[in-house]
């Protein structure tokens, strides 16, 4: 079909849209794949714009129809980089360009095969128009309602601040011009990223809009230009999406501030303890400890610390329902919080846990161990003396590292299942055995590797020095708690009664029924 | 558009949803970030309620008769826990929510903003009504067929077993109400998972139905509550989609099975081997042997010995289909379940593999090893006697541990292939060449690397113990058969042939027919 | 509904419909579930079918119509394997299959729940009409151009090279019969995996084409078969998706000859420095080096380059922005290729970071360490003398290991994060920062590491045999230049210009507008 219509859409569509179609399909073919190179699209885009070239330059008067048949013009409302930046990659991808402009004239800098016109003369080229301006300047497009009505109205726009205006963007968008259908859309994209587009960000875009159709027209513009669009439902989502680019891992921070705090404050007291407790006494200058064997104290004390507190909020919560024999009432705000960084709590403990293991693994190339032993074998061989075999050593050392592999091993499996794309692939009950059961395993076996260490180092005095024992010893105090707590709430009794619960059974019907009506209360 | 309206559906939709929508927006902004923690809700969804809250609390006018123009009427049939869940859920998002009870007068636990009504006079006032009940009340609905005519029936039951009854629970509700637009969805999403929902599980929503209206209906609101609905197509599916959530991981059973299986037998093996025969003929107690010693033999044996099945059942297949001379005969039962566990076989031999690096790595930090080298050297220094290095011994110890190291890097890469998001990143070929070419590679520098670690200690007699060789010498049985087999399968001439059977030639024509005809026969 | 009509259409649908229902219906449960496995199906759609199948032997008369009523005849043209297989596979999804052939008594391997008929009777039986032939055979259809309009012919077919033809397979069969729809789908999916299926490869179906409706229905067909249909827009895309299935890691072909390149160069060139040249003044045979010692000295140097590598190129461009004042000009086609895989060269690097790490590992464990090891305490104890504990040594040491770990454990994170499922749950800000910020900082750490290993041994003329430096001297050359650069460009003056300029900003409009004008000229 669209061959057929092809001589006559040509020519109705007049000068400029052949114009734009025959400028790439004339260049030699060097300079298209050349061109494309330099617009750094990701792959799958340049392999369609290459064929899409390759293709019009033996084949023009058959194809270059079907692209003008194909492609909508779109006006772009606003010259700055971002729009000029949008414009470039949409006449690449075939699409007839407009640009609404305030000076028209003076727009030295958009692309050439763009039309610029005033705001009212481009609006009505195009049924699409995307708004590139900031939000502050938005009123002009008051006087041009008559205009806009029933167009699409894509709102691009970013803001400097999380939640910076009362109401987002595209809705105020939505208020100011009531008969446009507005459309959120590319704000997760940056004008560098279409430019230059050689990092690997992700192509997704997010888009919502209460028009299905508008949505739908603005999705297949997503599309062509080799993104991916993700319908995100209706404008509500608009401060959502606003607010997304701002972010930065936000449900990271907690987990992050926490553990580098427990590494700083292990640090100075392993420090107090290792080297300044042996200059002192000793006269021994150990400081070449921070480089290794301090550091290698602190990774497994936080990544233990940090293992437990992903269990912890589970185990409290379980005690709170229990308590109260209903889950209909809400836990407090601080408990809410620290369950919903859980997942990110573990990673950075497996991210501690991965830097002892290799910490660990190193220890037999440093010059200071192999100094030592060869000393120690020196002095031996000199005295003429060797130790006998001692068994319950042998069992002691070999079960603390295999209880440290098996724990790594599992740590490592939790953190694969974390993974998205695993954890999309299992259903809630596969999910929760890996979640629960697996970490539950991880967090006894990382327990024990810790309490196997310590062997019978426990009791002896010269553990502690100034009266501070080894930083290990604190580590294990949260994981007991963990353990002994989880113990007690399998207890049959405990667990029947917490499971009832959980399936929606309350011991006291009154109680919910009331914080129902508190809640009702303070909400009106 | 919507917002002109705003005034007139406002008033039109009464004084109920007014008041629903009112409430969130009077309160104060901590109490409804509050109510958002609470709620457990998806990172997404929690901001997205958030700013349609802060929002409303600035901004009520404009914006709330917006939200009761988005959202219908929702009917819930069935105050139990997971309708209570999700009515709630549905509430904090917008929706209108009716309960449809068979005691409407007695249900306190239902949230306060949701109304309740007897099943008739709910079913009217929604287009979609979700069954929250049992499978086997629902012959309940048949009197209402004729008020349910039209409407949309979400199913969201689950079984407690596969396969529980002959048709889906969606096909036998479309059978009952056949004048209804039977939708399957939500069965994958606990009730737990919704008012928590601080478990990081999978988001998706299964969604199937005949009508694609009412799927795209409840697909909105799959989306509206933070959810990702998966298109799976008809009804047909929701068997499928029903026995999902039962599953745990169904296709690792016989791989775990399997090594565990390996590894008890090993495990037994290693002892009599090398502690019981310790034990008995030297008098010395290895016991400790089972810490680090016996696994890490078991490890890299079972690893080895998985990693060959693996491609086992491929050279089978090639042999099968070259000696029927035909592709388009049935392979034996048993050979397509191991076809079909092939990737799983795979990550649990390289999960033994991963133990067998690590239980490797940490050998000279293990005091029985420390305690030997030691006592090597001082009586070597005593005695006064050197060993010359041993250039032969050199090289094969350089040689098995750098063969070690290659065939774990190529494994971990096969590794990393395999995870979702990656495969689903390679076309057909690539998958192939990183499947099959590196998977072979990684296969040969294995059974490299266990042959050249082996070394001349097959033809020694020390080597076996009470007959009994090595673990090792059995561990490398299977793979040489499957390299054995691969080699002579990519002789030229049997190479063309199995190219040719795989594109669709036949020897014998008359073979497959002859097996068509038989089949057929059999099934009718 | 269908339930209602089931026996109307059943009687309608007539005799081979019903017979092709019954067949597996009547079929004994184990045959069926057996049937299913031998197809090798994905795990999902075998449940499906096995579902539907256990339904039907249960439930004929409900469910059978059911089928009959949801799924349309399906055309194939073409008999050879790929259209078999995918005729086999449609009927056991329960599709009516009907094939055109040439010389239909002859087809004696097509499954026989088909129908076999000449094109034009096979063609005018059903509204899609899948075209599993080879593109140079396409001319037969010119004739039966008349009844093809209007209907849907997909168009599966794959080349041999890449863009063989000047125009995609598709287009030119849509412009051979105008009147149709072409869709492009399929030709990502192999025959052997239509038929045995247990490759777990992509099950991802790229479709294209320019009628949405046709594509829809397609669309519906690949879910049918368990498979994922991912919209590609027009049939503009088609030559893409034609040239999907033959690459072979295209981006992945620079990094890695660069790397073997490197590998083979420092292989050489370690080869002469620490074997040949030992084996020339001393005489002495160290050639077993070559198992781990060279490759434990190439592994490093390879990464350290390569890491420096994707590094370098930003520094490049950030430098010629600068330079020319304005973003809009393009960069050298080098360059550009060189931005696109840095991930690639940063994915590569690791690899050799990791085999560097584990070669490292295990040198404890080798023979020759233990044996030097040996043999230097016995001659110590032998003679004596005990070295005195050397701090600066064990500063030195510990530093350059701990650096390394730091270092490797951030490439690690790297390595994580652009995992494609990982990458996509970012957003661009959170990608920079990870990207760029932990990227310059591993480069830091790997540099830094390089260099502390260095030590002091930059001076000692022993480190230079026949004057060539050892190889991680040349290996800090590229790092260094690219740290420095670095350095240079975030000084505030030239990173507040750079900033201006990525924005928009142009230093001297009149260059770009010129340049404008000659890429325009050289088009036109």
């Amino acid at each position: 079909m669209p061959v057929r219509l092809s001589g006559f859409l040509h020519s109705a569509l007049g000068n400029r849209t052949s114009l734009q179609l025959l400028r790439p399909a004339l260049a030699p073919a060097a300079t298209a794949s050349h061109q494309l190179e330099g617009t750094g699209l990701p792959r799958g885009e340049r392999r369609r714009l290459s064929a899409q070239m390759n293709k019009n330059s033996s084949n023009i008067m058959a194809l270059a129809p079907n692209t003008s048949n194909k492609r909508e013009t779109v006006c772009i409302f606003g010259t700055g980089d971002f729009g000029r930046a949008l414009g470039q990659k949409m006449i690449q991808s075939g699409y007839p360009v407009v640009f609404g402009s305030r000076s028209p004239q003076t727009s030295n800098l958009i692309p050439k095969e763009a039309e610029v016109l005033s705001h009212t003369e481009a609006a009505q080229k195009a049924a699409i128009i995307i708004i590139a301006i900031q939000r502050q300047h938005y009123d002009f497009l008051t006087p041009l309602a008559e205009i806009l009505r029933g167009k699409v109205l894509v709102d691009v726009s970013n803001n400097l601040k999380i939640n910076q205006y009362p109401e987002s963007n595209a809705e105020y968008l939505a208020q100011l011009v009531p008969g446009a259908k507005v459309v959120k859309a590319f704000n997760t994209v940056s004008a560098w990223a279409l430019q230059s587009g050689t990092l690997d960000a992700s192509r997704q875009v997010f888009v919502c809009g209460d028009d299905m159709e508008a949505k739908q027209m603005v999705m297949d513009i997503v599309r062509a230009l080799g993104l991916t669009p993700l319908d995100q439902g209706s404008l509500l989502a608009a401060q959502e999406i606003e607010n997304y680019p701002l972010q930065l891992f936000p449900m990271w921070k907690f987990p992050i501030f926490l553990s580098l705090g427990l590494t700083a404050f292990f640090f100075f007291y392993c420090l107090i303890r290792d080297v300044i407790y042996s200059y002192v006494y000793e006269n021994k200058d150990y400081s070449f400890f921070i480089a290794i064997s301090i550091p290698n104290r602190i990774c497994p004390v936080v990544a233990l610390i940090l293992l437990a507190l992903v269990y912890l909020p589970g185990v409290l919560a379980a005690i709170i329902q229990l308590y109260r024999g209903t889950k209909y009432s809400r836990f407090p705000d601080w408990l809410d919080k620290w369950m919903l960084c859980r997942k990110q709590l573990g990673l950075v403990a497996l991210a501690f846990a991965f830097l002892h293991v290799f910490y660990t693994l190193i220890i037999p190339i440093r010059y200071y161990v192999r100094w030592r032993t060869e000393d120690g074998i020196i002095s031996k061989a000199l005295s003429n003396k060797t130790d006998p075999f001692n068994n319950t050593n042998g069992w002691l050392s070999d079960s603390y590292l295999a209880l440290g592999i098996l724990g790594f091993f599992f740590f490592v499996l939790l953190g694969i299942t974390s993974l998205p794309s695993v954890s999309n692939s299992v259903n809630w009950r596969e999910f929760r055995f890996v979640q629960s059961k697996l970490g539950y395993l991880t967090l006894i076996l990382c327990t024990a590797h810790t309490l196997v260490y310590g062997g019978n180092r426990f009791l002896s005095p010269s553990s502690y020095r100034w009266y501070l024992p080894n930083a290990y010893m604190l580590s294990l105090i949260i994981p007991c708690i963990v353990l002994i707590l989880k113990f007690v709430l399998i207890f049959p009794c405990l667990d029947r009664q917490l499971t009832q619960i959980r399936q929606g059974w309350e011991r006291n019907p009154q109680y919910s029924e009331q914080s129902h009506y508190i809640i009702n209360k303070s909400a009106v």
